[in-house]
């Protein structure tokens, strides 16, 4: 049977990447999308439009949890941030954070892995995210690793189920470069916080995107 | 503030004994009951139940997986096994097994945990359980104490945020035991994997739960 892996897809450019990462080794893809009451559903639309691209099998997922309206991401009436992109980050966790939404999605895909028989669960955590979100750091990822192999019917067989997280050291640039060079159809990736019809322009994601683009010394195609 | 923990509430005898020992530390409760597609729902209105007695903030999640399917604990078209006592536990994982079952309950636990600022995520987690099911063994919950603390808020802040199984070096004669002293409405709880008008008395559940009964030397108030 071909190798496997589930990687965690919201449809923006990181996961997209991780995506393609994973194409490019030829391995089986399992795509795993979160609809979890999120302001808008571009980011969804844009997972589909990517899993189909990448020729990945689709699961979407709906987590309805009334806590998580705690969040800006969640909670439309709301306000999302909006400062100088030297501030972003800086400031401890946003209030972008959604509540162990990270934990939960990586336990998703470690329930899909152990069904599917998926060796590996991919993830789009990067240097950039882990300023802000606790649940992007790098050590977090490890410490998940350790219970993917203590708690899961693949562990227990002594069978390989990693947490990958391929990004976890590169800036936005570094992943543009090798969103380009993998060949990741960039313009169907969705980063921006807001629903607007364009990417707003003004929330952290899109402002570290930009910021991204221009040291890559390209243009983003999804603009 | 009173200071609060998550207990993860299933509805059986274990997660019931979880609640009633969390209660009797006089913390504020928030159980969490998890429905992902089992054969009947009897262990959930048994949860909701406990809930009610306990005083707890009941709060219920749907989460429905196809992949979950691959269990005989949600495929009702799957038999559920009938083996001997003795032999219970010893063929590897059983057909009962939950793809990442209790990795998923302890990540949406950690998320709540975050959200309404509770201190630990409670699980009902033995002995007898991790004989068979990896996601039951000590040392996961130990990990996953790291995941908490690095990947929530709370644990960012260096507040409190622990994933406790105070039953895990117990078998069921002790947690009968224990929930009698504790005060557990014992004939609220369902164990049983059939849905079934009264316990099938044939099922794992069933059998390791009337051994506890026999060996404590008390008789169940649930049959």
């Amino acid at each position: 049977m071909k190798r496997s892996v589930v990687v965690l897809l919201s449809g923006g450019l990181d996961s997209a990447t991780c995506l393609w990462w994973a194409r490019a080794r030829g391995l089986r893809l399992h795509a795993l999308s979160l609809r979890y009451g999120q302001r808008h559903s571009k980011e969804l639309d844009s997972a589909r439009a990517l899993a189909k691209a990448a020729g990945a099998e689709l699961h979407e997922v709906d987590l309805r949890l009334p806590w998580l309206k705690t969040s800006s991401l969640v909670d439309g009436a709301k306000a999302l941030p909006d400062v100088p992109l030297s501030r972003i980050g800086k400031g401890g966790v946003p209030s972008t954070y959604v509540p162990g939404r990270n934990t939960m999605f990586v336990a998703l895909g470690l329930s899909l892995a152990d069904a599917v028989g998926a060796e590996a669960v991919v993830v789009g955590a990067n240097a950039l995210d882990y300023s802000g979100y606790p649940d992007c750091r790098p050590e977090f990822y490890k410490a998940f690793g350790r219970v993917a192999r203590l708690g899961t019917k693949r562990g227990d067989a002594g069978r390989r189920l990693d947490v990958v997280a391929p990004l976890v050291r590169l800036d936005k640039a570094a992943i543009a470069r090798l969103a380009r060079r993998l060949g990741v159809p960039i313009g169907l990736t969705w980063s921006c916080y807001a629903g607007t019809r364009r990417p707003c322009g003004r929330c952290d994601s899109c402002k570290l995107r930009a910021k991204g683009f221009a040291e890559a010394g390209f243009a983003d195609p999804a603009l």
